[in-house]
C-alpha cells in the first residue's frame, strides 16, 4: 500500500505554470505540523484566545486513528470511525465485483451486522511517545556507508522489539524527526478487523472528479466510516470526539490532527534541485504515461472502467500532486528564498568555531551525495525501489522472496522489518482473501518492464537478465497468467518455502523475482551505502545547525506520524479575486452538467427536493496539511469534529517545500454537510443517533 | 503535416539524464549546417584535402530534394528519390489497408507502372537564392506588435508572389536565418505527383524499435524510394547524384545535403530557460500520457496495431529527441558555457557606443517577452497552436473555416498564407483521397479536449464555449462519428463556403471549430503581438550583435531550408568506451531476439544464406544534422551518393543547442547495404539497373 496522498484544483496546472502562486512568506502564522509532544500551545492560546492544553491534547490524541495511507478519527463509542471516502474507496473496489458495484452505488448496510471487514485494513492508536534519540545516534557512531545503515536499523529494531515484543495488537515504530535531529518511538494500539460501515457513491465524494481535484470552491461528500472490531464485537471507545453537526464560522479557529505523509521543508537546495532536475519529471513522465495507458484501458468495457476508477484516482491524485510541488521548484523567487535560509544558516555555522568543530560543513557533503543519487537512481529506482511499477503480483512476489531469505538468516542478521513478529504480520496479510484487477497488474508489469529496457537500454545486462528473450507485453501476459499468486492459500503456501523450494516452485512471477533479486539488492546496498546512510549523516547535522542557530521551537518535515496543525476557518484572495470559505449543498446542482465527471449522484438528483441548500458543504482553512492527511478530524476549540479534512487548494501543493499563510489552504467537508446526507439523501436514522443527532 | 523529427539511443534516458554527455567544446571543427551560398569552402578543403567548388555545390543542391518533413536526392536520371523508409511510411501506410498490410510487408512494385501516388506528398528542388533582407526589414520598420507582425507578413507575401505567382510548379519561401539577421527567397521547382517506387519491410527499416532508436550500433534498412512524375511519366533528371555501392572508410570526408528542421543555437538565456521549465516539460508529459493511450489502443487487435504504427513511431520519436534535448537545458555546465557566451556578446556591445546605440539591450527585451510568453503561452497553446491535438479532422475543419474567412476579405487585407494561390492549393490538395484512422483521431481529440480542460480548468469561459455541457470523450465520440470531413468530395463542398453557409452545414467539426475560432484568432494575435512579433525584433538585434562581435563567417540556426554539413566518417569514444564507425549485416542476425521489436524482417530471415554479413549497414559520421535531415544524400568528396542519413547517435540530442564535436554522430545506411538488400534480400532487378548497379 502506498501512502495515500490527498485528494484535493486543476488550476494548478494553469496557474502555477505561469511562476504565480507558491510564494512563502515570513509570517509563521499558522504554519507548521507540530508534534504532540511540542506543540505551541501558549502562542495558539493568545493568537486565537483558545484555552488549549495538554489533557485537550490528550484527549485528541487518544481519538486520532492511522489508517493505511490516511489519516481517521473516532466518533462514536462503538468504534465508529470517520475518514475520506477516498480513503476507504479500495475497500470498497474490494468489496464489490462485476454484479455488485458498491463504487457506483454506495455502501449502506442496514444493520451493524452487514458491515464487512476490509482486506488488508489496520487502525492504530497513538498511545505513547518515548525519546530514543541518543540510542539511535550511538549506534552509527564512527561508521559510514553500508556499515551504518546497518547498525542503525538493528538499533530501530531493537527498539521497537524491547517494547512491543510479538504482540499483534501492538505497533512500535521509530520514527525520525527533524531529518535525524531527533527520534522517538511511537508506541500504538493496534486494530486489524477494520470493517465498512458506510460510503456514499463515488459520484457524491469526488464530484468534479480530477478537473476540480485540488481546486476550490468545491462540491465532496467526501467522507466514509469504518468500525474498528475485536473478537467479532465492535470495540468500546469512550475517548472519541464528539460529533458536532453544526458548520463553523469564518474566523473560528480550527485544528487537524492526522498524519501528513512527507515533506521537504527541510531539504538543502541541491537535494531540492536534484528533486526538481532529476526526480519530479521522470516521475510525472512517467506517471503520465501509465495515466494514458490505464484510462484508454478503462474506455474498453464497464468492467474495465469500474475496476481502474480507484488506480486512475490515485495516479491523477499523485500526478496533480508532484506538478504543483515541482511549479515551486522551478519559481526562482521561492528557491531564492530556500537560498537565502540557507546561507544565514550556513554563515552562522562557519562564523563560529565551536559549531563549526561540532557540525563541519553537512551542506558540502549533500552536495556531493547529490552527483552519486544522480548516477545511481535509474538503475535503482527502476529495479529495486519502484520494481513491479505497482503491480500487486510482482509486490508479494517480491516480498516472499524476500521473506524467505531473511528468514534463513540468524535473527540478529536480518535486514530492519523482518523480526519474527513481521514476518508472522506479513504471513495473516498474505493470506488474506481480495480481489486482484489483473488486468490492470498487467498493464502495470508491461509499464514498468517497457520502461526499465527505455532507461536502462536493452544492452544492459540486467535488463537482459529480467527480459530474457521475450517481449515486455509477451513476458507480462505470461506472468500473470501463470502466476498462482492471486490465491491466498498459494501464497500462504509459498511464504513457507525456503529461497530453493521458491526457486523450484514453477511460479513464473517468483521466478522473475528471484532473477533480479541479486542485481535489486545490490543496488540497494549501492544507494544505501552510498545515498541513504550518508543523508542520514549530513542531514542530522543539517537539523542540529537548525536548531543551533533558530532554536529549538521547530516543527519537524512530515513523516506519516500523528500531528496537529492549528488555524482558522478563512478563504483568500487571489490575483484580486477573493474565494469564500464556504460552499453551499445548493451549488452541487447549479454546477452539475449531466455529464462525466459533473453528474449528481443519484441519490442526490433523487432527493433533491429534500436537501436544505443552505447547508454549508465543504469549507477552506488556514491550516498547514498535506497527502496522508486525508480523513483526519477538523476539530474545533471545544474539541468537537466538525468536518473531515480531504484536500488543499492548488496553492497548498507548494507546501511540500513552504507554507504560504496567504493562499494555503486545507480543504474539507462538513459535519453539517454530512448529517444532512445521512438524514434526507441517504436516510440513515441508524448511524446518525450513533452519532447523537437525531 | 508537422516536420518528421530523425528516427534514432534510448540510453539518452539513462545517460543524459546523469547529467553527463552533452558539452560544448569550443572546438568548431564539424559544425555547422551552411546554406549553400555561405558555405566554408576553403577551410573544408584546407582540413579534408578536398576540392570542392562552387559548381560542385550547385551540383549537390540540384540534386537536393524536399518532401514533407524530411530530405532527399535524386538517384537517377528517371526521377527516382532515395530517402528514409520513416519519411515514405505514412504514405505506405495510406496505400494498405487491412487485407493488404504494405507496412509490414514492404512495397514492391514488379514494374514501373505500378508505383502508385502517396496522397498528399510533394517533392521541391531549390532553384534560386535571393537576398530581401532590406525589403523585409524596411517593411516592419517603426512597427510594434501585431501592426509589425502584420506588415511583414504582407511584406513577405508579396514577395513571393512576385517571383511564383499562382504557378503550381514553383514554391516560393521567405525563409528567416539567424533568427531575422538575414531574410532569403528560396524558389523551388516543385512537383506534386509523387509516387511510392519502393519500401522495405518496416521490421528490416525500423529493426530495434524505439529501444534502438538514436541508438548506435544499429541494424536499420531505413531507406525508402519515391518517384517524380509530371503528366504521367516519371520526370528526366539527368541532375542526379551518382549511386556508389561501395561502403565509406573510416577517416573519410562525407557531406551531408539536407533541411534540418529546427535548431535553437541562437536562442538567449532567458528563451533557452523558458523553454526548459514550461516548454518541453509540458511537451513531455503531455507526449508522454498520449503514447500511454495510442500503445494501449494498439495492443485492441490486429487492425488497431497496424494503423497505430506510425503514429506512435513518430511521437517516440519526439519524445526521445525532446527529452534528450532536455537533459542539455538542465545541465548546469552546459548552460554555463550559453551564458559565458552570451556575457561576452552583451558586453562587447555595452564596451561600444555605437554598437549600443544600433542594438540596445535586446536580451532585456527578450527577459521581458518571457514573462510575457509564460502568462499566455498554455491558452495560446491548447485553443490555438495545438488546437485539435493532431486530429486530422480537426485539423481539416480549421483550415476550412480560417480559409472560408479570409477568402471573404479583400486580397491585400488577408494573412500571409491565404493568397488566390494558396488557396487554390489547399483546394488540391484537401480534395485528394487519403485513409483516416478515425480511432486514432478520436484519441487525438479526447485527449486534447481533455488536457485543455485540465490545463486551462474547467472554470475557463473558453474551455465552457468549447465543451458545452458534453465530456471530452461524449463530443469527440459525437465529432466523429458525425462530420463528413472523410469525404474528399465533401471536403471540397465545404471549402468551397461562406462562413455563413459553413454555419448552416451541419457539421460538427466544423460547428466546433467555428465555436473556439474567436477565441483561437484573439490568442494569436495576443502571442504575435506579445511574443512573436516583439522576439522577432529583438532577435533581429541579437543577430546583428554577434554578426558585429562574431564576425559573418556563421552558419543560422536550422530552418527546414536546404543546408550542407561536412565531416568524415567516424565512430566516438564515451566514457572510456569505443564505439566503432560501422555495423555489419551479419550483427543485425546476432541481435534478433525473436521478440519485438528484434525479430528479423521476413524476407531477411528467409535469405540469411545468400546475405553478404561483411556488407557494411549503419554508419557514424562527424555531421552536424538534426530531425528534417532525415533521408539526406550522404555524399562523398567525389559527390556521389554513399548513405541516407537517419538518425543521429545520443549525444546528438542536445545538437538543438549546441554541437559537441567530440561525441555528436550522424548515423546513415550506406548504400552498400541497400545495394546488398535489393541483389539478396528483396530480389529487385530492375532498381539495381536504374541505379547503374548490375
Amino acid at each position: 500500500m502506498s501512502l495515500r496522498t490527498l485528494s484535493a484544483a486543476t488550476s494548478v496546472l494553469a496557474l502555477a505554470i505561469a511562476g504565480i502562486g507558491i510564494q512563502p512568506t515570513p509570517a509563521r502564522a499558522d504554519e507548521g505540523m507540530w508534534t504532540f509532544n511540542n506543540f505551541p500551545i501558549a502562542a495558539v492560546n493568545a493568537r486565537y484566545g483558545t484555552s488549549i492544553d495538554q489533557a485537550w491534547l490528550d484527549r485528541i490524541q487518544n481519538a486520532a486513528v492511522r489508517i493505511s495511507g490516511c489519516s481517521a478519527s473516532l466518533v462514536s463509542g462503538e468504534g465508529l470511525i470517520l475518514t475520506n471516502h477516498h480513503c476507504v474507496v479500495g475497500c470498497v473496489q474490494d468489496l464489490s465485483d462485476a454484479q455488485n458495484d458498491y463504487v457506483k452505488n454506495g455502501w449502506m448496510p442496514a444493520t451493524r451486522e452487514e458491515e464487512k471487514q476490509c482486506p488488508g485494513q489496520t487502525a492504530e492508536i497513538l498511545t505513547q511517545i518515548t525519546d530514543v534519540t541518543d540510542r539511535v545516534l550511538a549506534a552509527g557512531a564512527g561508521l559510514e556507508g553500508a556499515a551504518f545503515v546497518q547498525a542503525r536499523g538493528a538499533e530501530t529494531q531493537a527498539i521497537q522489539q524491547e517494547v512491543c515484543g510479538d504482540d499483534v495488537k501492538l505497533t512500535c515504530q521509530v520514527i525520525s524527526f527533524y531529518r535525524g535531529g531527533q527520534y522517538a518511538l511511537y508506541k500504538f494500539r493496534k486494530y486489524e478487523d477494520v470493517r465498512l460501515a458506510f460510503a456514499p457513491e463515488f459520484q457524491a465524494a469526488f464530484f468534479g472528479g480530477d478537473p476540480d481535484n485540488f481546486n476550490f470552491p468545491r462540491y465532496a461528500l467526501d467522507f466514509g466510516m469504518l468500525r474498528i472490531y475485536e473478537d467479532g464485537k465492535p470495540v468500546e471507545t469512550p475517548n472519541h470526539l464528539t460529533w458536532n453537526p453544526n458548520a463553523p464560522k469564518e474566523g473560528d479557529p480550527v485544528f487537524v490532527a492526522g498524519n501528513p505523509g512527507s515533506t521537504s521543508r527541510l531539504l538543502t537546495i541541491s537535494q531540492l534541485e536534484r528533486l526538481r532536475d532529476q526526480v519530479q519529471p521522470l516521475t510525472l513522465i512517467q506517471q503520465s504515461e501509465l495515466r494514458g495507458r490505464m484510462t484508454q484501458y478503462s474506455f474498453t468495457d464497464e468492467e474495465a472502467a469500474r475496476v481502474a476508477v480507484d488506480p486512475i484516482f490515485g495516479l491523477e491524485n499523485s500526478f496533480k500532486a508532484t506538478y504543483g510541488q515541482q511549479q515551486a521548484l522551478l519559481d526562482p523567487d521561492f528557491m531564492q528564498v530556500k537560498r537565502d535560509e540557507e546561507a544565514r544558516i550556513r554563515g552562522a555555522v562557519e562564523a563560529d568555531p565551536d559549531l563549526t568543530a561540532r557540525i563541519g560543513d553537512p551542506w558540502a557533503d549533500l552536495e556531493a551525495i547529490q552527483a552519486r543519487a544522480t548516477e545511481l537512481y535509474l538503475p535503482y529506482r527502476q529495479l529495486e525501489a519502484s520494481a513491479g511499477g505497482g503491480s500487486t503480483l510482482y509486490s508479494m512476489a517480491k516480498q516472499i522472496v524476500r521473506a524467505s531469505k531473511e528468514r534463513a538468516k540468524p535473527a540478529n542478521e536480518r535486514r530492519a522489518g523482518y523480526s519474527d513478529g513481521d514476518l508472522a504480520n506479513l504471513a495473516r496479510r498474505a493470506t488474506q482473501a481480495f480481489p486482484i484487477a489483473t488486468d490492470l497488474d498487467q498493464i502495470q508489469l508491461t509499464f514498468w518492464l517497457s520502461k526499465t529496457r527505455e532507461y536502462l537500454t536493452v544492452d544492459n545486462a540486467d535488463v537482459q537478465r529480467l527480459l530474457g528473450r521475450e517481449s515486455p507485453e509477451a513476458l507480462a501476459a505470461r506472468l500473470v497468467s501463470g502466476t498462482g499468486l492471486a490465491d491466498p492459500a498459494r501464497r500462504g503456501e509459498l511464504l513457507a518455502m525456503t529461497p530453493e523450494q521458491l526457486a523450484a516452485s514453477g511460479d513464473p512471477m517468483i521466478e522473475l523475482v528471484l532473477r533480479n533479486d541479486d542485481a535489486a539488492q545490490a543496488l540497494r546496498a549501492g544507494w544505501e551505502a552510498g545515498v541513504s546512510g550518508p543523508t542520514a549523516r549530513a542531514a542530522e547535522k543539517v537539523a542540529q545547525a537548525r536548531f543551533a542557530v533558530l532554536g529549538s521551537n521547530q516543527y519537524p518535515d512530515a513523516t506519516f506520524s500523528l500531528r496537529l496543525s492549528y488555524g482558522q476557518v478563512q478563504g483568500w484572495t487571489y490575483r484580486g479575486t477573493q474565494v469564500p470559505a464556504f460552499t453551499y449543498m445548493g451549488g452541487l446542482y447549479d454546477r452539475a452538467t449531466g455529464s462525466q465527471p459533473f453528474v449528481l449522484a443519484q441519490a442526490f438528483a433523487d432527493n433533491e427536493a429534500k436537501v436544505n441548500k443552505e447547508t454549508v458543504y465543504d469549507f477552506s482553512s488556514t491550516n498547514d496539511i498535506i497527502g496522508g492527511n486525508s480523513g483526519s478530524p477538523v476539530i474545533n476549540a471545544a474539541g468537537e469534529v466538525i468536518g473531515a479534512a480531504f484536500d488543499g487548494n492548488i496553492h497548498s501543493l507548494g507546501g511540500a517545500f513552504g507554507y504560504d499563510a496567504e493562499l494555503n489552504r486545507t480543504v474539507s467537508v462538513s459535519t453539517a454537510a454530512i448529517t444532512e446526507a445521512l438524514r434526507n439523501v441517504y436516510d440513515q436514522p441508524r448511524l446518525l443517533a450513533e452519532l447523537g443527532v437525531e
